[in-house]
């Protein structure tokens, strides 16, 4: 019997919610999905949480019929030729930026932006630049090489991370991505200082795993800003200790954030996905030494506008994808410190839905009603 | 006698270099220098260097008359009341940017932006916001708070450093601008590590200080982009490895930066000051963990404009004024290392000139055909 023959015998047949265009209310279909290939391993997805680039992509992006879905956790159902880091039965998270180990960036200390699996923007697997999913031979475009809106899934090895069998599936999903990514945007990238003021803009999941950071950084003054009053109470729970809503007040908020912080804020991050607002987090900074972080994913205009004065002033402006964490060799321990409840996770979890409920967590994050839906698999 | 009087009494006339409008040839004039008031003190100008920041004021600031020069040496002649820490006779450097040592910016480690004697942009003294020139009564603006296009000026103590009797101030006088900048923005600000790569927008005295800064770093490679040929030569000098001009390349120049460094420079630098060229150096640093410094001061537009995904992908926009120096605290130290011959500083003397040809001085900027030109008062 020939490999192309095993490969057909070991095409799975399963249910995937299908985009097949911009905004439209996503399809349960039966999709084929082709056995993992060298170095890749094949998952049954067991939870996935909707993340806001799930959204912006799924509204906005032009690779159709497309599989969503990035920020999720699975157990391993077969592995391809050459892998030896996982086996059958092994828990993993999905990340949608990968690891490498050998490129210049992954060895380097001080970058997390893997040069051969990094961040996969046209739908299909990195290593043959294929689809793993079809329907009736018509291919099905991957979402950042993971693509979790379904039963199974086949991912590169480098953007699986194997995790503790002890840690809950059906929660840690939400370090896949923006749990993760806020917590480092804080700690790795902006690297807090105990004592000093962070302005938040957006207190979505990621804003409000930035405040989580703050606060166990020792931030004395942590300011959200966000025009939905709902979040207000759920941000103190996270470490918020100023609310702004932009609506309440006639001045602009840099100035409102200036006159709480004496001066500007050390710190100010952008998790709107707004470069308008770049701008505004730059000069809610304090000269100096201010310092704007930018983890949004912007919906609209992608330019980025600022007086040079803000930062001739002594601003920094620095971007954070996955808040600077290599996704294999430090999500371990991030798990491990949610076991230890040194971290919050199951806060920001406030819907959770079965499969065949998928578009109610899409429009759930569209009226600003939900922090994280998480959706679980059928068992 | 009353202490009016004896203010009056001790009115200097004496000839300084007054820019009477934007361009027009600074004219030599007999003008009246108030005695130094409280925490100030009165200084024999000996040397001064033109920067490309007085000409870029000179050209465009509508402030006028004016007496610009800020990149200085000289004695203090007199001192004002509660002057403890300088007296007559004491070498010293001119800073544009001044250190308090009070305030929230000069009490932390991370910033030299001091909020009390910060760049002064209205042609004033920081303390009464007044002159201290004037030509029959008539007020003549100060630039920086310095004013050194003059044989005596008046600096509040906190804008001036004292340093070694035994240091050339014929010589030192880049130590209190331009050359400091670049050194400081090399291994204050980027923190330049051995052995990573380095590229320079404009080969100006600030771009091959930084270049030089580079080298003592250990950097492997050093590309310098200038459109003026003449600079090649020179450039090696200060550890130049690769010369880029511009017009010699169809392709853009972030293409020729990333096929020489490998993908992308670790550090770039804008030393032009043209915003324009903040998206090139962006854009010819790596991703990952790319950083570019920007240290020019633009003569057109204000407005940085870049796309977010470099920011995204893990890069670092910084501004750097004054190389991150805190001038009174880190000077004397830099002064020590030009006497160890351990930085270069003559290299930089392309010109020296009497008072009188101070014109020259602007003539030769303004035609790229010098670094800097140092103005030597009459003895």
């Amino acid at each position: 019997m020939s490999s192309s023959i095993e490969q057909i015998h070991n095409v799975i047949t399963c249910k995937a919610a299908v985009a097949w265009g911009p905004g439209e209310p996503l399809v349960l279909e039966e999709v084929q999905l082709s056995p993992p290939q060298s170095h890749e391993i094949r998952i049954k997805v067991v939870s996935t949480s909707l993340c806001r680039s799930d959204l912006t992509a799924w509204e906005s992006q032009a690779i159709f019929p497309r599989i969503f879905g990035h920020e999720a956790s699975g157990i391993v159902e077969s592995i391809g030729k050459g892998v030896t880091e996982f086996e059958e039965g092994d828990h993993v998270l999905t990340v949608f930026t990968g690891e490498c180990r050998t490129c210049r960036q992954c060895t380097s200390v001080k970058s997390n932006m893997c040069q051969v699996l990094g961040l996969e923007r046209r739908g299909v697997m990195h290593s043959d630049q294929r689809t793993r999913f079809s329907i009736k031979g018509k291919p099905i475009y991957h979402y950042c090489a993971v693509s979790s809106f379904s039963e199974y899934t086949v991912v590169h090895t480098g953007c699986a991370v194997k995790v503790s069998s002890a840690a809950p599936l059906e929660k840690i999903c939400l370090l896949s991505c923006g749990v993760a990514a806020g917590l480092g945007a804080a700690w790795n990238v902006a690297d807090i200082a105990e004592g000093s003021t962070v302005v938040i803009f957006g207190l979505g999941t990621v804003g409000l795993s930035v405040a989580q950071g703050a606060k166990l950084r020792g931030a004395s003054q942590i300011i959200g800003v966000d025009t939905n009053p709902e979040r207000h109470e759920k941000a103190k729970v996270f470490g918020i200790t100023h609310f702004i809503n932009p609506n309440d007040f006639e001045e602009p908020i840099q100035q409102v954030v200036k006159s709480i912080t004496n001066g500007g804020a050390d710190y100010s991050f952008e998790c709107i996905g707004d470069t308008g607002m770049i701008t505004t987090a730059l000069q809610s900074c304090c000269d100096g030494c201010g310092l704007t972080v930018t983890l949004g994913v912007p919906k609209l205009k992608p330019e980025i506008s600022a007086h040079y004065g803000l930062f001739l002033s002594g601003r920094t402006l620095k971007g954070s994808l996955f808040g600077g964490w290599k996704p294999k060799s430090h999500l371990p321990s991030l798990v491990d410190m949610y076991m230890k409840k040194e971290i919050q996770v199951d806060d920001f979890i406030t819907h959770n839905l079965p499969f065949e409920d998928i578009n109610k967590a899409f429009n759930l994050m569209k009226e600003g009603k939900c922090l994280r839906s998480v959706i679980h698999m059928p068992k």
